[in-house]
């Protein structure tokens, strides 16, 4: 029997029945719905449509016992109050990235990226086993919030110009959307850094009111146009080598959640991690295709020079981040330890290979 | 009050109501136990923890409805013949890597890895989001089953040796364990590939049986003690770029499933997948860490012209394993077109910035 057919034979028996069970009260099935804050527009690529995936994941894995209702940046609350939206119950559920509440910790960065720290790979090592989490939880526990990893931009590009940059001179002066610490590094090589929220970069730009700006990677950069007025696209990024996005619940709920939802929770955020990171570098790839072969975006990377002086301050800026507390030092210690321990195993392994394979399929 | 003190109180009130549940036949209560079994033995670091810890978290996630017993390779069935156990309902569920079940179809290759293929970031990428899981949906069916990746050991050495390898010459006549594609890349090269369970290897190399090993990275090989009795260990590995492993599941079984305990199944998986690869980053550079440092292994390189000659023949003898059939054919091309598609991407971003990073932090 096909679905239509089905369709019409159930409803001539069971209309009644239909009837009633939609008629329920939801709380009388257990049911509940959570509301989840976002600091991105609806289905903007891979932040709000991966916010949107793991809110329709939530029902499927209840079968419905629970709905998650996504609210867009502003929608419930502003994008950047939605840590306090949960800290105090107005919300359940953000889907954010961890740096924007640096008003609350500073080391809240370590958990989402900093200049010169971890990729993706490495990041994730540190968070699930080399004792990332357990210290985000100590953190985020005095705000009453619990937060897991749930996305990752994977390592950004350095920025789109309209001028080239050949020495650390050329900064000087610059005004460049780049917000956190990004944007203090600039600032120590002298340039204006300015922070704008996606929406407003391309009008900023086309205006001149910037002579530059970050953004992600192609797969957003793409989207929102930068190609059309600006002609340089520069790499690698030393800001965001990383770009960790986060689902945080209030610790109150959480707590009162059963084992098996806990586990549910956690498993679905491990999940969309693993999804949204994959689905950065499928969508990248494609986008810097059509940027370069379509549009005809000219790819530069930093000379060498630029791009040392550049890390030395971040070195530095990224230490006085670690620098706020008892508990940032510790934070800021095992993130320096991770980034060792993984990157000495990647620098004779995935690195090497790759510039073998690039070398033999030319 | 204490868990003792609880027990005991409780113990005495609710003794037979206690006894009466235990009693309750299980499927009165909808439970089921699923047969998994693996290629690993039981508790082997990363490959049979991890499927103890998939099985685990399925019981967890089900709040105990679901349970799976695990089996050790050889157990319930040989290792290589989980396959066909799941295929024909011996088994419910296997934990391996596919490329074990060539003699089914070699095109399995393509879903743990290949010489010269993608590394484990990039097979995501291509199992999530550019056709992969379609295309291993369309070849697993056949043998009905469905199959999900389920972790990744990375990028593995080139292996140990007790001579340098300072020309291609140096691998002719050269006795070798090597298993599957890599072997035949040796074997064209001049060597001898031999295959060798993990727990035979050690003494086939002490008593001169073979000359050299290739088995996972430091992790796995600092488990074997393969330290004690090779001097030489290579980098970077030219034939398992990444070693994917996966989850089976009988496909009637699957088709069974509610849609949420499917969802479970797949968002499990994603979960455990995630977990495991960079679970096996962060040990392998620890472990890569006492080799060097206490057990003061040598760290080898190959040398470029030897490389790039082995390079060659990966991509001869992949081609062929992509000649199969019609849809081994669909296979090969699409898993190129990933393998260009995202390692462009990567090529600009991670490895320049790591690249930097290193330069940097010195």
């Amino acid at each position: 029997m096909d679905r239509r057919n089905f369709l019409k034979t159930a409803g001539l028996v069971s209309g009644a029945t239909a009837a009633s069970t939609l008629a329920a009260p939801a709380y009388a099935q257990g049911k509940r719905t959570l509301k989840m804050v976002t600091c991105w527009p609806k289905n903007f690529p891979g932040l709000g449509t991966g916010a949107q995936r793991i809110a329709d994941n939530l029902g499927a894995l209840t079968d419905g016992r629970i709905t998650v209702k996504l609210y867009s940046a502003g929608e419930l609350v502003p994008a950047y109050e939605a840590y306090d939206a949960v800290m105090n119950g107005t919300a359940d559920l953000y889907h954010a990235s961890e740096y924007f509440f640096v008003g609350k910790s500073k080391a809240l960065a370590f958990f989402t990226t900093v200049p010169m720290g971890m990729t993706a790979a490495e990041f994730n090592s540190w968070i699930y086993h080399e004792g990332g989490q357990e210290l985000w939880d100590e953190l985020a526990a005095k705000f009453n919030i619990k937060s897991f990893a749930c996305g990752n931009t994977g390592a950004q590009m350095g920025g789109w110009f309209n001028k080239e940059i050949t020495s650390v001179e050329d900064l000087k002066g610059l005004k460049m959307r780049i917000p956190g610490i990004g944007g203090e590094v600039l600032r120590r090589l002298g340039g204006s850094a300015v922070s704008l929220p996606g929406g407003e970069i391309f009008q900023a730009l086309q205006t001149g009111a910037i002579d530059a700006t970050e953004f992600v990677g192609p797969w957003n950069d793409l989207a929102l146009g930068f190609y059309k007025v600006a002609k340089f696209y520069y790499y690698p990024g030393f800001h965001e080598p990383s770009g960790g996005i986060s689902l945080g619940i209030n610790l109150d709920l959480f707590n009162d959640l059963s084992k098996a939802d806990q586990a549910m929770l956690k498993t679905a955020c491990l999940a969309e991690d693993n999804l949204l990171t994959t689905e950065f570098n499928a969508r990248n790839g494609a986008a810097l295709e059509q940027l370069v072969n379509k549009h005809h975006v000219q790819l530069k990377r930093y000379p060498q020079d630029v791009y040392d002086e550049i890390g030395r301050v971040c070195e530095e800026v990224v230490a006085e981040f670690g620098a706020e507390d008892e508990l940032s030092g510790r934070i800021y210690q095992s993130y320096l330890k991770a980034r060792k321990n993984v990157g000495d195993w990647l620098r004779i392994t995935e690195r090497p290979f790759m510039e073998g394979r690039d070398r033999i399929l030319g």
